[in-house]
């Protein structure tokens, strides 16, 4: 029995790979009336899909510096992989297509690693319902994995240069879950087990919002993007490609139970910080956005406005309405 | 003036890449009517293209296993990793379309190290006419260039699983040359200047063969690869693919003079076994293969035969017509 990359060989992994693929995805039917033409195995994948607008982004993890292997999975790594990029391909108002997989690997990585590893990204192709269609998998000292993701949309795209004065702004999902549950798992204090359980879970398998984001853009949003680096950091680069600024109302944000009792002093700022969130946040003038708020599923909520001020600035205020913003990189140790 | 990506600061850093890129590639028109929606800079680039088929590969080159400091330039680097890509889809009988680039690197690398090797990169994109569209920088301790590559073709993809018993193969480069290139700049020895500079450019410049690649596809050839690890290697991949063997002729084989005099004793073993010549292997029926040789550029040749028997048996002869196929592995000290 082969236990290494280095025992197995470059074909019979891709051979296995290419199979755990097959038997999981092949039923899955790409969106857009998309169709392979070439699955992998050639030199490239070849597809075809008429009257669309195509969508493309790629996004990599590094061992040491986007994951450690002490708090992540090899299972949990290939979902949060693939979802990262499936959350940007969410923020454009698209349906993600196709996946390309870099994998770099130390020889003596275990063939079981890899396995887990394709097993969680499989598990994110079939939640959302794309294909992988092929890859590379290169000797590197360091482990890292680089997804390229191609996606669809019939609807113009949600940018992140469409916000305009006096429009609302609004999440979609619970914020600083991801890094409460980072914390929890870096850190083990006493919580009850259903709250660890529930913040690890938020830190191990994000959820991106691909439904938001179509529901968005059929109902006429123009601005959108996702929440990877944190709240107050993607808001304000959102904010600078916008030429606008924004005021963020803290006790409006949608923050979950588990990380209010876990974390009683610290939540707001680890809603406002933590990243790996991966909801959308969106602008919409107030008219469209009352009837659109009540359209997305929870804990969907309108958190601030866009304001005429420095591009890129992010304003945060409490509920009396008193400025509560951070100094400049001053919350930046809860990251 | 920063000099070093840390210095710089990430955003900043992708600023100066962006600002080459419009410098350099605004004016290319793309194939097939594709047009650009979203550019770089949002969450994903969006284009739209119909009535094609779409295309897209991914190439890794990671410091150390793929690429050596010591024997390639970071400008060069960049032409290498997009040209490795752009091969692959002149191997389908595609023409590129968009890049992704991904850049994994220490936070002490030098920001001129990155425009050089975005300068590369953007060298390639000019010459092979396409976009890059986007990509990620991340902090790694080992350098890495992964880049994913779309592209398109009007015609039917070429595959390596379509060699038929009693196709002719050819070749349409220099065979050997990259890897002759690469032993000179590791081990000088006295060749002439003029030998020396012509082996090293094939190293570090390789050409992808897609007005090649073209015309197969539009005179009906069905079958190509591209060659990256070397002839043997890459022409057992497709017999594999195809269920077949093949016969190489070792006496017909495109060497360039060059080669063979800077080694007189080797260049058969370099042309059979060295990598990264990105040139194309092609199979043909008979007929076929006669009146499309003819058009293709030089050196292209008729360099063997498919055969039936074990499928992915490469046998190779000399002019005599007496089999030097080297014994599994033998020639591996040669890569």
């Amino acid at each position: 029995m082969a236990n290494t990359v280095k025992d197995l060989g470059e074909f019979a992994l891709i051979d296995r790979l290419l199979a755990a693929i097959h038997r999981r995805l092949d039923g899955i039917q790409p969106p857009f009336g998309s169709r392979i033409v070439v699955d992998a195995g050639d030199d490239a994948a070849a597809w075809r899909a008429d009257n669309i607008t195509q969508l493309a982004t790629t996004d990599t993890m590094v061992e040491g510096v986007h994951f450690f292997r002490s708090t992540t999975s090899w299972r949990d790594l290939g979902w949060k992989a693939m979802v990262s990029n499936v959350s940007d391909i969410a923020a454009m108002g698209g349906l993600p297509i196709h996946a390309l997989v870099t994998l770099g690997m130390p020889p003596d990585t275990s063939v079981s690693a890899i396995d887990d590893l394709y097993a969680g990204m499989i598990d994110a192709a079939q939640e959302y319902k794309f294909r992988i269609i092929g890859g590379d998998i290169v000797r590197s000292p360091v482990t890292f994995i680089t997804v390229a993701l191609t996606g669809a949309t019939d609807e113009p795209p949600l940018l992140r240069s469409a916000a305009r004065p006096n429009d609302l702004v609004a999440a979609t999902c619970w914020l600083g879950s991801s890094a409460a549950g980072l914390r929890l798992l870096q850190h083990r204090r006493s919580v009850p087990q259903d709250i660890f359980n529930r913040l690890a879970d938020a830190h191990h398998r994000p959820k991106a919002c691909v439904l938001e984001g179509r529901i968005l853009a059929k109902q006429g949003v123009r601005c959108a993007m996702d929440v990877s680096d944190g709240l107050v950091d993607d808001l304000s680069k959102l904010c600078k490609a916008s030429g606008v600024s924004a005021r963020i109302d803290a006790s409006h944000l949608p923050i979950e139970p588990a990380l209010q009792a876990a974390f009683p002093e610290d939540y707001t700022a680890l809603a406002l910080v933590g990243g790996e969130d991966y909801g959308l946040i969106f602008t919409a003038a107030p008219g469209l956005m009352e009837r659109i708020v009540h359209l997305l599923p929870p804990p969907t909520a309108v958190i601030g406005s866009i304001i005429i001020n420095s591009p890129g600035k992010v304003t945060v205020v409490d509920a009396s309405g008193r400025d509560i913003t951070p100094a400049h990189g001053g919350w930046d140790h809860y990251r």
